[in-house]
């Protein structure tokens, strides 16, 4: 069982810009070697993506359905799934810890962790096991941030550092753990 | 003429501690090659350090003299450079292209622009050339941060990324002048 972070930033640290735009990533050209940054990879190895309702209604917002693994919306406020994605999505709430232990019972033991707030919350509680993120050849100024002030200390261990022609930068971290501090 | 940062972050973006501290990033055990993370290199070329007064005062703090180069201290509130440092030191006020164009008429062509308020200052004016940051790998969770929503929009080009086997990345990145918003 493991927790996976897989995002990308710009570099002064936002995942999305303050209307929740993605526009200044999306418009960088792919890698000349037709990479996926590793998404292939990723997406084998978990069970289920957990996301919050930001996340959730910004990938409805796309209009096109990209995850091939079932999507866990966490959120407390949100009443239910669409209908239309009830087969592809579900709903949950509580604490990361409980969430992880639904999940594993529902047969979901690697977990792909999304949106700045439910990462924050579950490398908070101890529970994500690496991150990948990929910095993108850009300075926002101001919007969504993924780290805000409100992570503990985390000691991390490069396992891999990719850098693509297109000037993005793809980091691989392991979280240790034991080197959480005790907040 | 150019103008270059080069600096250190923790993986969420901060240059200190909240007590300005830096344990974090010297606690990391040296590259096994030995590298200097191309430190030599950027100091060769540039004429003059510009820091502010809160990077002053830490680099006072070290008791040693780390810098072959003149330092340029740019504050409005320091009355006087201490007089031991008179030959190293000197003192300055200003806009970025006032300081820019002084600094100049003194044969400082090439700087190192050092310390966060005083990066964002020049890259708030368009005045930064090239940006090398290492990224150790560390969550602090808190601290002083590099960019802190005050920076322009700015494009980038990667220029080199460096891994190293004690978990430093390093990234120099051009600033794309043109691409910075009308802010």
């Amino acid at each position: 069982m493991a927790n996976y972070v897989f995002i990308a930033t710009s570099l002064d640290g936002y995942i999305a810009d303050e209307q929740g735009g993605v526009d200044w990533l999306t418009s960088i050209p792919d890698p000349d070697d037709g990479s996926d940054y590793g998404w292939a990879e990723h997406i084998a190895r978990i069970d289920a993506i957990v996301m919050g309702r930001h996340s959730f209604e910004t990938v409805l917002g796309f209009g096109v359905w990209h995850y091939e693994k079932p999507v866990v919306v966490l959120s407390r406020s949100l009443r239910e799934i669409p209908a239309e994605y009830a087969e592809r999505a579900s709903l949950t709430s509580g604490t990361p810890h409980e969430v992880v232990s639904e999940l594993a019972s529902r047969g979901f033991a690697n977990l792909y962790i999304d949106g700045g707030d439910v990462i924050r919350q579950f490398l908070a509680s101890g529970l994500i096991d690496e991150m990948t993120i990929s910095v993108a050849p850009v300075l926002l100024g101001r919007g969504i941030p993924l780290f805000d002030g409100n992570v503990p200390l985390c000691g991390l261990e490069l396992k891999s550092s990719v850098a693509y022609a297109n000037g993005i930068v793809s980091n691989r971290y392991a979280v240790r753990q034991n080197y959480v501090s005790g907040k």
